[in-house]
C-alpha cells in the first residue's frame, strides 16, 4: 500500500479516526504544515472537533458515512488502536490507511502482539495463552506467580486485567477479567519503565525521540522524564528494539514501545511490555521539549514527507493532569518554563486525562 | 473595560476578527490552552477557518452578524489593525474587546501614532502632517530630503508610500499616494531595524521577547534574527520603549514595536518606526524558538490569564516564505532544527506570505 501514492501537497486533507486529545494534537500539528484534517468520531463532544476543517459524527460501522469520509480525505490515520479492524479494512480499499491495518490486527490482540515481538527475538515477560478457565493452571506453571491475567483485546489504562499472587484463586481471576480470551504474563520485577516513541517514514527513514522514563499511578501514566536514568547501553538497546519493530511492521507513522528495564547481574535486560501503534502520552513532552513533536512526525510520515531530526531543549518532566488536577491549571501558568496544555474536555471525571504540563530545564 | 470581567475558564470562546495566518496561529495557541475560537472574516477562504470551532463569513459592517458573533463569544480580539473602528466600537458595547478599540484608533492613523509616541518623549523620525498638496513644501522644510510620504491610514507592506529624494516633484509624490491625507517622515539613516514583541496582561504584567533584528525586501519582512546584533544598552532601551508604550495604551495583549537603531556619535539612538497592535511577523520565531509563543501570550492576556516568562531555545533565524518560495517547503523539511510553517493559503501570489521557517541553533 505504501508505494501506491504520492506525497500529499499542502492543502490536502488527512482523515483521522478518533477525536480525543491525541486526534486534537495531531490536527494542530497538521495545521502548522498547511494540511487540513477531517476527524471521524462517534462521540459528538470530541475534543478534536474544535480544531479541524470538517467532522463526521457517526458510528465506525456506518459504511455510508465512511464512504463520504474517504471521499473527502487524501489519506487516513488514527489516534487510537481500537479502531474496528473492519473499519480500517473498509477504508483501506478506498484510501491509503497508515499505519497499515495489519498493524492494528496484531496490536489489538495482546497474545498476537507478544508472539510477534518474541518472534523477532525481542525479550518479553514469560507469557501463555488462556482461552478458557481450564487453561489457567497450566499457564500459571509456565509463568509462575505473581502473574497478570489480561484480556487479549480492548484493554487500556489497567482495564481488563488482574494480578494472580500467591493464594489468588485462578477461577476468581478468570471471572475478574470477564471470562474473555486472555493472556497470562509473568510479573516483571522491573527497575524502571521506559518508552521509545519512534517515527518511520514511507521510505523507511526512522527517527527515535530520546528514551523516556515513565511513572504510572493507578495504571495511568502520571509522569514522564527525559532523559531516562539509564545507561547508554540500555538506551541504545531500547531504540534498537523500537526500530526493529517499526521495520518488522513496515510501519508508517509514529509508534510507541513501552519497555521494562530489569536488573540482570551486572547489567540490565530490556523487555517489551506493550506497543501503541499511534502517538503516545509518553511523547507529549516533545511538543514543548523538542524541535519537532511526535504529532508532527506522525503527520509528516502519513503525508509521505521526510521526518525531522528531533533536538531536545533540555531536561524534561511531563506531568499528566488527571481528573480534577486540571483545575490547578492557573498555578501551572505561572511556573517559568512550564508548557500548559488543556484538552478542551467538558467533563472533569476521575481518571480522565484533562491536560498535561511540560517542565523544561535548559541543560548547562 | 479591562476591570469589568473575570478571567475566562477553559472551554470559553475567543472571538477573532480577521482570518489570516495571524488569526490561524492565534487559534492554534488557544487550542493548546483548551479555549475555543470563533473567527469573523469577510473572506470565505480565510486560512484561520480550517482550525476553529466556528466561523462567521460576513462583512465587518454587518451588524446582525456582529451581534450573533458577540453572543457566541466571551471576549473579542483581532489579528490585524485595520478592523473598522465602528466594528470594534459596536462589539465593545456587547463584549470586552482587547486590546481596547482606542488603541486601534491611534495606530490606524500614522500621524496620530507618531504624535502619541513623540508625546511620550520617545524618539521618532522627524515628521509633519500633509493634508493637501499645498502643505507638502512646508513639510519638506521640516523633514529635509530624502523623506517618505505615507498615507495616514491603511498602509502596510510598503503600500501607500513613496520616497521624495533630491529632485522628486512633490506634486508627483502626492499623486503617487492617491492624494490622501498623509504624513511626511524624514528618511532615517538607520544601521539596523529591530523590533520588540511585548505582551501586557490585564493586571499590568509585561513580558518582552528578546529583541529581534529584521531585514525587509521590497518592504516585506524577509528575515528576523535573534538575538539582534546590538549592545545591551540599546536592547534595554528598546524594551523600555515597548513597555512604556504598552503602559501608555493601557494595553492588553501582544503588541510589536518596530524601531530603527541609528548611529549617534559613539553610541546609538533608538527611534520608533511603527507600532502593530497585534501579534507580529517578527515574533513568529517564538513558536519554535521560545518556551512560549507570542500567540499564546496574546491569548493568555485577552483571557485574563497570567503571562509566561519566555526562555529562548538558542540563536534564531526566521525566514518568511513569500510567494513561490513556499514551493520549496520540501527542502526545509529536511534541514535539521528547522521548524516549517505553512499557512494553508490557496493561491501562491507574488508578495503573499505563504509560510515561514525557523532555524534554531542551540547556544553553547
Amino acid at each position: 500500500m505504501t508505494a501506491k501514492f504520492e506525497p500529499l501537497k499542502p492543502g490536502a486533507t488527512i482523515g483521522i479516526l478518533g477525536g480525543g486529545q491525541l486526534g486534537r494534537m495531531l490536527a494542530l500539528a497538521a495545521a502548522r504544515l498547511g494540511l487540513k484534517c477531517h476527524v471521524f468520531s462517534p462521540s459528538p463532544d470530541s475534543p478534536a472537533f474544535d480544531v479541524v476543517h470538517r467532522v463526521s459524527v457517526h458510528d465506525y460501522t456506518d459504511t455510508d458515512a465512511l464512504d463520504r469520509f474517504a471521499a473527502d480525505v487524501d489519506v487516513v490515520t488514527y489516534e487510537f488502536e481500537n479502531v474496528p479492524a473492519e473499519t480500517a479494512t473498509f477504508l483501506s480499499a478506498r484510501r491509503p490507511v497508515l499505519p497499515d491495518p495489519h498493524v492494528l490486527a496484531i496490536t489489538q490482540d495482546r497474545l498476537r502482539e507478544k508472539t510477534f515481538v518474541a518472534g523477532l527475538g525481542i525479550g518479553t515477560a514469560r507469557f501463555a495463552p488462556v482461552d478458557t478457565a481450564d487453561a489457567l493452571p497450566a499457564a500459571l506453571e509456565a509463568t509462575g506467580r505473581p502473574a497478570v491475567l489480561k484480556t487479549r483485546r480492548f484493554g487500556y489504562d489497567g482495564k481488563g486485567q488482574t494480578t494472580l499472587r500467591d493464594g489468588t484463586d485462578p477461577q476468581a481471576a478468570w471471572l475478574e477479567v470477564g471470562g474473555q480470551p486472555s493472556i497470562l504474563e509473568a510479573f516483571v520485577p522491573f527497575e524502571r519503565e521506559i518508552s521509545v516513541v519512534a517515527a518511520r517514514s514511507r521510505d523507511g527513514q526512522i527517527e527515535c525521540f530520546d528514551v523516556t522514563e515513565n511513572q504510572h499511578r493507578d495504571h495511568i501514566l502520571k509522569v514522564s522524564k527525559v532523559p531516562a536514568a539509564i545507561s547508554d547501553t540500555v538506551g541504545a538497546e531500547a531504540r534498537r528494539i523500537a526500530a526493529t519493530l517499526a521495520e518488522a511492521f513496515d510501519y508508517v507513522g509514529v509508534l510507541a514501545v513501552e519497555m521494562f528495564v530489569v536488573p540482570d547481574g551486572a547489567g540490565h535486560t530490556v523487555l517489551v511490555n506493550e506497543i501503541a501503534p499511534r502517538v503516545h502520552n509518553s511523547g507529549h513532552w516533545t511538543l514543548d521539549g523538542a524541535s519537532i513533536s511526535q504529532f508532527e512526525q506522525h503527520i509528516r510520515a502519513v503525508a509521505g514527507w521526510p521526518l525531522g531530526k528531533p533536538v531536545r531543549h533540555g531536561r524534561i518532566e511531563m506531568l499528566n493532569l488527571i481528573g480534577d488536577e486540571a483545575a490547578d491549571y492557573g498555578k501551572w501558568l505561572t511556573v517559568p518554563g512550564a508548557g500548559v496544555h488543556l484538552y478542551g474536555k467538558a467533563g472533569m471525571r476521575p481518571g480522565r486525562k484533562m491536560g498535561h504540563v511540560t517542565l523544561v530545564t535548559p541543560e548547562e
